[in-house]
């Protein structure tokens, strides 16, 4: 059987490239709170140094059409997208703005400080290495336990920044390829006009993914949703992560002219699918299998990247151009401090909750430049200026940030005592989980019971065992609050902030379906939200903050004159009273 | 980003691919007890008949080196080597025994029917064709409910007979290459020497395999073994399909100057892997893992690969070579019945327990010939002679087998009475589902009747009868669950999968929303799969286990020192101890 079509050398590539990875796995596994990417990239500049070969090209078109949509996609499904709407602000300000100033600044000091490079070509390092990577900072942070507020800051900012990178990248590669080619584009640029050509071209490209990734998350979920199959589900989210990424970077373009942004389209279908669509297209056991797949998947992906980085980074070109590299480092890190803090400052001003100082510290160092600004570098055409000293810095800047920045990120959460979570809270998190699961469990049960499915005697056999598990679990609840009342506190906060989010959901149903006007719901929409806005600082329950403040619809009926038994007012006074004293 | 390295047109062709796959896989689960891999076959067919062209080449490499270890590996690790041990002598004595003489009758019949065909080619054809493929068939056996040893029989034969039919048809092709070249082959082969060696040739090309298999399996085990870490199990299983293929069919000829069979050294590492590994080198938490993520890669590649048969069948030719296909479809048939009724008999004779009539019956008819024939006529070199005619002919057989006798196997499982739930489980069927359509009349009755479109007294009558009706089939249920013990566990087994996937389910959905942080949500998580491993061998259920297994939390909780009240604690051993012994 001779090979044909197919090298069987490729295949032997691979499994190196696989078996290299499972013994970095191992050896991690083994050793314990070393960052498995981290590892992946050592072990592979290890493999090239002493000499093993692997003729896979880690090409642009491989990492952009092959290897991210997955890892967007995944990124995108995992990520909580109430979450991420409630730091909407700061995220939006920092990777749109925030890598606009910051490509702007590295450009025009690295133009001024690195030998040979005009305003153009810095700017366009500039774009490439910006875009920020979340995936080693998260693998940490879950490990320790830091606050998934900041996770959510991280990576919500890197999955938005990275479709704004590309397309900033795009538009400046043009005006460099025309420039080299002695057309007129380098000049054009710089001007008011070219700039605010530029910023439109930025948000039509990205309006555009976002419109193609939200098309294919509702056709995709309007399929799922009528269907529960979880092999041919798995098989649609597949076809939507790679087919919104398609449709946008390259078919878009057969029809409009020009293409729009398909790392926009494919986290905006991730987001669609990993929150609407699993929780209304997708049964319990479907969405363990798709999870699960995509995890596997994200997981492959990821350990095929790290390494081939560790395995291409071009060590000669490194040494070669290490000044430049020097030089860049901390211009990057400069940079991006010089727009988080002021950013952050400005978005605590716009939107609550703020960012902590000790956050912002973290975004800073935790700002790794890894797949993008590399899949970027590598896809630059042969007749771009200074191909190789790019090269090298893109690498070199990368291999620092995930090899220092990474390693030195817990350091940096001890030291900052982000990672605050008391044994009370673990364990309270521990049994809340349980009890989770146990109400599942018995919804379940009563489901099946009343489908049918599972006897009556069964049916009593199941209850009578969860229901005692559950009331152990709220003793232990109980004594642990009663022992903790810091705790207490938080858990009210909490339960308040999800309650007053299921006011508000109710009230844009009523709106949206016509039940109340519009005007009324936004005015009891208004008041939830004040109330949301002030639970949400963390420091004071509705109850407490209820002095001064008078439900808005007892407000209306004492304007509007109605009577009301005045025993049932005192009672509904008295209600409140109690509930107030209760908490 | 203009494509480079890698054709957007190859991703399109894949996302085409997948697109149709979905749309067969919304239509087979819409419409229900359609075999899938036959829907997709004929999709295919469709497709290329309507023009839709679709430009990946289904070569012998592709199936080969890529497509077939995953699904070889996953066949024979979800294989139970206790229950194919039980059964080793009729499926030894088919499989090898079998296929070589039922691959002489086809080549002796054949080489005097079919024009133009000598001895050797009527061969060739016969080593192509015969092994057989078990995946519609062991689908639709699951679908069904056909009996576990069936399944084996039918599984077993084809892991087996897969090796030793790529053996003997590159043995042959060998010959049939140097007798194309004038060599001495074809005559060399036709004495009782030239049979003795092809013979010995087979015994250590399989062998060898088998040591290589074994070898690739004993190495991670001893890896597995020592770790627990599921991501990177996960990569060792990869590793292990595909190493062990390549090291026996590639890698071995470096060192022996002749290959070893790679589909035999891929059986066996997922047999030992599946087995042993899965036993005692996996956690359970990372044998859902590796199992799901197996089940998930067999099925996208089973989509694919029988998707592109139906895409690449050769209609023109299928046509132009009718009357050839139509003589070798039955004479594949008889060859299989010549085999398959007299060694079952010997089989019989020499261990228990015996294969009845019915099950032989179900052997002949449902030994589909699929992806290894199609892969080895499509690896065939262009000098080979009558290259167009076999081809028409292994597809128009592989077609007929699927189509024909895939559609048909539901019907001979019936008319032979195969499908043999219990007489209780028939009843219990019978009575869920009455009670769930008397639930469903209630459900329709409260309805009508909170509509106001039925009255009072109807509505009470209804209600009346129909719950009268319900309770005695709770009664009638309950008494045949007391009098069948065995029923009555396996709804126990049953139900509590259902409502463990569920637990599971709620802890993910409160670790992605941040309720619980995600090492918490791990480890509850794990506790779960531990339960739901067990449930899933189907022996024991949750309660059974119980003893010597402490909820995790409790332990926690211990841990922690909290000061749960006595009353509370002794009452929870209590009700512990009540349960335990309710069990």
């Amino acid at each position: 059987m001779a090979p044909g079509g197919i090298p069987v050398s490729l295949l032997a590539d691979l499994l190196a490239v696989f078996i290299i990875a499972a013994g970095v796995g191992v050896l991690v596994t083994k050793v314990g709170q070393f960052p498995y990417t981290i590892a992946l990239l050592i072990a592979g500049v290890a493999a090239s140094v002493v000499g093993v070969t692997i003729d896979i090209e880690l090409s642009h078109d491989l990492i952009l059409l092959v290897l991210l949509p997955p890892l967007l996609f995944e990124g995108a499904a995992t990520t909580d997208l109430e979450r991420l709407r409630r730091n909407l602000v700061p995220i939006l300000l920092l990777a749109v703005v925030g890598l606009l100033v910051s490509v702007v600044l590295v450009g025009v000091v690295g133009s001024a400080l690195f030998p040979g490079f005009d305003l153009l070509l810095a700017l366009l390092f500039a774009a490439m290495i910006l875009p920020t990577d979340p995936v080693s900072v998260l693998a940490l942070f879950e490990e320790l336990g830091a606050p998934e507020r900041l996770a959510t800051l991280v990576e919500g900012e890197s999955l938005v920044n990275d479709g704004v990178g590309v397309v900033v990248f795009s538009a400046l590669l043009g005006y460099v390829t025309s420039s080299a080619e002695g057309g007129a584009g380098a000049g054009e640029l710089f001007t008011v006009g070219g700039v605010g050509e530029l910023l439109v071209d930025i948000a039509i490209v990205s309006g555009g993914g976002l419109m193609v990734g939200l098309a294919g998350g509702v056709l995709a979920y309007s399929v799922m949703v009528s269907l529960d199959d979880q092999m041919t589900e798995i098989i649609l989210t597949i076809i939507l992560a790679y087919g919104a990424f398609l449709l946008a970077e390259h078919y878009a373009a057969d029809v409009l002219g020009f293409h729009l942004s398909g790392v926009v389209a494919t986290v905006v279908a991730g987001l669609f699918i990993g929150n609407r669509g699993a929780e209304y297209a997708m049964s319990p056991q479907t969405k363990i299998a798709v999870f699960n797949t995509w995890e596997t998947a994200a997981f492959i992906v990821n350990t095929f990247i790290f390494l081939m980085i560790g395995v291409t980074t071009p060590i000669g070109d490194l040494l070669a151009n290490a000044a430049l590299i020097g030089m860049a480092i901390p211009m990057v890190l400069l940079a991006r401090s010089a727009v988080v803090y002021p950013l952050t400052a400005l978005a605590n001003r716009l939107s609550e909750p703020s960012v902590p100082r000790s956050y912002q510290h973290v975004m800073v160092w935790g700002g790794l430049h890894a797949s993008i600004p590399i899949a970027l570098v590598l896809g630059l055409p042969p007749s771009t200026p200074m191909r190789t000293e790019l090269r090298a810095m893109v690498f070199g800047v990368a291999a620092f940030s995930l090899v220092v920045q990474g390693l030195t990120m817990s350091n940096v959460l001890d030291g900052l005592d982000i990672v605050t979570r008391s044994d009370a809270e673990q364990l309270y998190e521990l049994l809340i989980g349980r009890a989770r699961a146990v109400d599942a469990a018995l919804d379940a049960a009563d489901e099946l019971h009343a489908n049918g499915d599972i006897p009556q005697e069964v049916y009593d056999r199941f209850t009578s065992e969860y229901q005692r598990e559950k009331d152990q679990l709220n003793e232990a609840i109980a004594t642990l609050m009663r022992d903790n009342p810091e705790l207490r506190q938080e858990q009210i906060l909490a339960g308040e902030r999800r309650l007053l989010r299921r006011e508000k959901s109710a009230l844009m149903d009523a709106t949206r379906n016509g039940v109340i006007s519009g005007d009324v719901g936004d005015e009891l929409i208004e008041e939830i939200d004040i109330k949301l806005d002030r639970v949400q600082d963390g420091e004071q329950t509705v109850s407490e903050t209820e002095e001064g403040y008078e439900e808005f619809w007892r407000q209306r009926v004492q304007e509007f004159g109605l009577d009301l038994d005045e025993e049932t007012d005192a009672d509904a006074t008295g209600d409140e009273e109690l509930s107030a004293d209760e908490k």
